[in-house]
């Protein structure tokens, strides 16, 4: 099965990666020392940097999506330097199993000490996520088969009978079920199932071995068993990597009172602590969930991670129920707050997705107002090695029995059972095809995205199951079904605080912002969406091609000379050209709204 | 000479603090062990509280709270305690004449090892503060001569040819300028002077000596010399209390060049980094101020004693240049920033103060949500001690050759050479009258605030001269001049990104806001100003004797039931009051809102 996009959105992304984005990460984690840590000769007197407690999950990262690439056009030097990545990396496997170069070559004593803050469980999972992409795109067991002995290693501390403990940082817990997929091996599922369901347990871990200060314990989603958590808390990237685990265990096992602790907190996350952008985790104390409706705009934090993350959890939980709504979560974080951290030119990134920024924003923690090359903590500019490849599977779901159209994206899908072409200038263009290359009966299910308020054009002859268009017969070759969704420009409002009086501008999937040169002589902010305003859509230079921008007639606020004033604001009349949020910041150093003041 | 207030805003807060502050801060401080401390009898085994770093300045500033109250009315019971306070106090001198119960029964040989972050000097400042007020009070030479030996010693450890370090926590600059009015003894302001001449230079102290990292350097204003800084940067508390020990200098020296910084670094916490409310240091991480126009609502800091402190800072730069704006923002804090930090019945207070709040307002840090009987960190409580019983001196200057009337509230003045009556409604009425109950040769200074735009009626025969009315004659007795200042209702809007079309409504120096119970039906951050809006006054209950409101009628906008919505929004017409921001609070828990969307 094969899912080939060909729209002028997401596709180039992908090229990006492998030309780009996956070798300039490679050549990072050399430069940095990431590669060299697993030859393990670092010393306490020896020149190499020392090996970070996170640095393992930066290359697994890079090499889970080198693997998802390898067998593309273009993969095959990827695919040959993956095969020499593995063998450096099982190279650092000790003999009981144990691989992890912070651990190995530091304080070995230190081992599994301080689950809550160090990561060796979180980089164990990304090493066996990696392994699993590997063993799938190759055919070849070596990695695969090292990270099951540092399971089976794993197993003799945590596994039954074993320390009750659980990650710090969650990860493992999905790692492992993508594991247990390929291996059929219970332990694998097991183990995944006890960290999940020791999380959060009475006497507490944390506290009771390591010492945690109970008000640590919801940043670790760990304050109460996970099937008893009702609101999504805590440090995001964390909460959602759990979310996604706790999903694929509810699937593999049935378990229905864990499905139901996910749709709530999935509920939690998008009707009360999502930006419009599906950047989550709003709080830049603890890279975290803050309150319902607590979003600030210039404030707000949205790691890209998190973003990335939040599709992670809302994929899974589609599969598992067939809702629209996670596809709408996915489409929202794809084609705005997860795609806004990474530049069009596939080399540069953000850690902190604000929805403002401006001469006076604050920059805190990782909060770099322009894309930086590399960070220190390096998660995000890696996730993306991984999350791009996988885009067309956010968008497709197809099996052999059914199609599921979640994102109508330009694509060729190919299965052993049929193929189809979708032809569509999605996300700019609401029409679309679905052109039977090679028939075959199966279900076809098209989405109908919520933000359409069901104003779309289907064909006859099928059915309205949750939110999707449904029909199952026998599609024959050559066969064309027409489909289009009304795009409008959208004036949406949003029910934070922080958005109160304010307007954002949408149009289909893709949330809008102004953005204007750093040295402009205004900026954004100032500006008001009149109560009648006139959108007409522009091409817009010097971004994707095909991009469209909305164009419109905007009220400016003239900010007074004094910091205050009783003088009533001056206003004038300015001309503006709102792009797409994910493109933003691609045009040099420049001030950004998303949300601007609404004149009705 | 003496300043007694009679107005009902100002004088019942001091009331209040001999009854209800001092007594409730001292029962903190002995309940906490910061008073048992002082008998040195902690010790590792000892079930006691180990003397926190900082303890010494809180008990420190309620005595010097207590020294302004002692010869009171009312005041008799505190002048008792107060005496046997400074025994307690004076009996921790060590031989030397160190005086620190933390460093004294903890770890000595840690004296002085990390100025950064430790706050030894800073507590030495404190004590010296009280023991100049203590002496003042009293003429009982104890204290002053037990801190005078301390001073000594901290010259021999810094004094010219010592150490070269300086506070990492200023305070003891300001301190010693004033002990050395007192004393007169040279030593005392040349070492304020070399603390005020070593910051910030190169080498780097604290760099060199204590390994600090250099990007934390201007959270300690250490990053440039002081002479050389124009911008406010870093702990906002820390930056006042150094620009105050600057002027101190400045007026002692007559250093022109450091008087020059003043003026530049007043300009940038006035012109950009100050809430509306005066609240200064806008930025949570750090308690610090952030970037130029940087001034969120809900997410702001405001510490209290940051405010405090700029009414230090502002008093001094007052008498330096006689220049109304610093009036203007002594009135700022004093009736909106400074005393909103206190609750009305004196025992509760905030730390951090908010310009909104609402269900979803993030807390951290020392961010409680309603005011607290007191901190670990309690620095804001004691403030108030000895902030309020000064307030006299923050609306008048009264020397023997000039009565400057800087904030027009009720008070009676005495001074050997005339004494002086004024009577009014003040901050609730503009007109007040000046009458002469003794006469004398003197200059009479009124200020025209800045916020009326000249709008006052003055008698004849005066000039202006620096934003302040201005007659030199001999008043005779029964004499009465009447002035009357315009107080309408403004709509001052605010420059800032966050306050982006928005708008307060200010009363004279009142800063309006509207407070909802945190129950209620709707949140006052739904609420438009309407572009023609009419403003009433009206007596609110529940607050201060005589407080007046403003009602209006606002649009509230509903929020979508989802939390983003393609609908435009409903609205609805809401009447509501809004109170003084200084009170805001005071009538249970609630919901909070400065700036309101600006329907113009």
């Amino acid at each position: 099965m094969t899912i080939q996009l060909k729209d002028s959105f997401l596709a180039p992304r992908q090229t990006q990666n492998i030309q780009v984005t996956i070798p300039s990460a490679l050549k990072r984690c050399e430069e940095t020392g990431r590669l060299e840590a697993f030859k393990l000769n670092w010393t306490p007197d020896s020149d190499k940097f020392m090996p970070h407690i996170f640095w393992d999950s930066d290359v697994a990262k890079v090499m889970e999506g080198m693997a998802y690439v390898a067998n593309q056009p273009g993969g095959e030097e990827i695919r040959k330097r993956l095969d020499e990545l593995v063998r450096l990396v099982v190279s650092a496997q000790q003999p009981d199993g144990y691989l992890n170069t912070h651990f190995t070559v530091t304080e070995q004593d230190k081992r599994w000490t301080n689950l809550y803050n160090w990561h060796e469980l979180y980089c164990a999972g990304h090493l066996t996520e990696a392994a699993v992409a590997h063993y799938e795109a190759t055919g070849d067991r070596l990695f695969l088969d090292a990270m099951c002995r540092y399971v089976d290693y794993i197993w003799s501390v945590f596994g039954e009978g074993g320390r009750e403990g659980y990650p710090g940082h969650e990860e493992i817990e999905l790692a492992l079920c993508k594991l247990y997929k390929v291996t059929g091996n219970p332990m694998h599922l097991k183990l995944a199932k006890l960290f999940i369901d020791r999380r959060g347990t009475t006497p507490n871990y944390f506290v009771e071995q390591e010492h945690v200060d109970p008000s640590g314990l919801p940043n670790r989603q760990a304050h109460i068993p996970v099937r008893e958590q009702t609101e999504a808390v805590g440090h995001a990237v964390r909460a959602v990597y759990l979310y996604s685990g706790m999903a694929d265990i509810a699937a593999l096992t049935g378990d229905k009172t864990l499905l139901d602790a996910c749709k709530r907190l999935f509920d939690s996350i998008t009707q009360h602590r999502m930006a419009i952008t599906g950047g989550i985790g709003s709080s830049q104390i603890g890279e975290a969930f803050a309150n319902d409706e607590d979003l600030p705009n210039d404030r707000t934090y949205n790691e890209s991670c998190a973003s990335i993350g939040l599709v992670l959890f809302a994929s899974r939980m589609l599969a598992a129920t067939g809702e629209e709504k996670y596809a709408d979560a996915i489409e929202r974080c794809i084609f705005n707050g997860a795609l806004s951290g990474i530049s069009l030119a596939g080399d540069t990134y953000f850690y902190v997705n604000r929805l403002e920024t401006n001469a006076s924003t604050y920059v805190y923690g990782h909060g770099a107002q322009t894309r930086q090359p590399w960070y220190s903590c390096s998660c995000c500019p890696t996730n993306y090695c991984r999350f791009l490849p996988q885009l067309g599977n956010f968008c497709y779901r197809a099996t052999a029995d059914m199609l599921a159209i979640d994102i109508p994206v330009a694509a060729a899908i190919d299965t052993d059972n049929y193929a189809v072409d979708i032809t569509s200038g999605y996300p700019y263009e609401g029409c679309f095809n679905v052109t039977f290359r090679k028939g075959g009966k199966f279900t076809l299910a098209v989405r109908i995205p919520s933000w359409c308020e069901g104003i779309m054009k289907l064909p006859e002859g099928g059915e309205i199951v949750n939110g999707y268009w449904r029909a199952t017969r026998e599609w024959k070759a050559g066969e064309r079904l027409a489909f289009s969704i009304e795009m409008i420009v959208r004036r949406v409002v949003c029910r934070a605080p922080a958005d109160s009086g304010k307007v954002a501008l949408v149009r289909g999937p893709l949330v809008y912002c102004v953005e204007l040169p750093a040295d402009a002589d205004f900026a954004p902010y100032e500006l008001t969406v009149p109560a009648v305003a006139s959108f007409s859509l522009v091409p817009v230079d010097g971004l994707q091609k095909g991009t469209l921008g909305i164009r419109f007639n905007a009220i400016r606020r003239i900010p007074s000379k004094q910091l205050y004033s009783n003088a009533a604001p001056m206003t004038e009349l300015r001309t503006v050209t709102a792009i797409p949020y994910a493109l933003w910041q691609n045009r040099g150093s420049v001030q950004m709204n998303v949300f601007l003041n609404d004149g009705r």
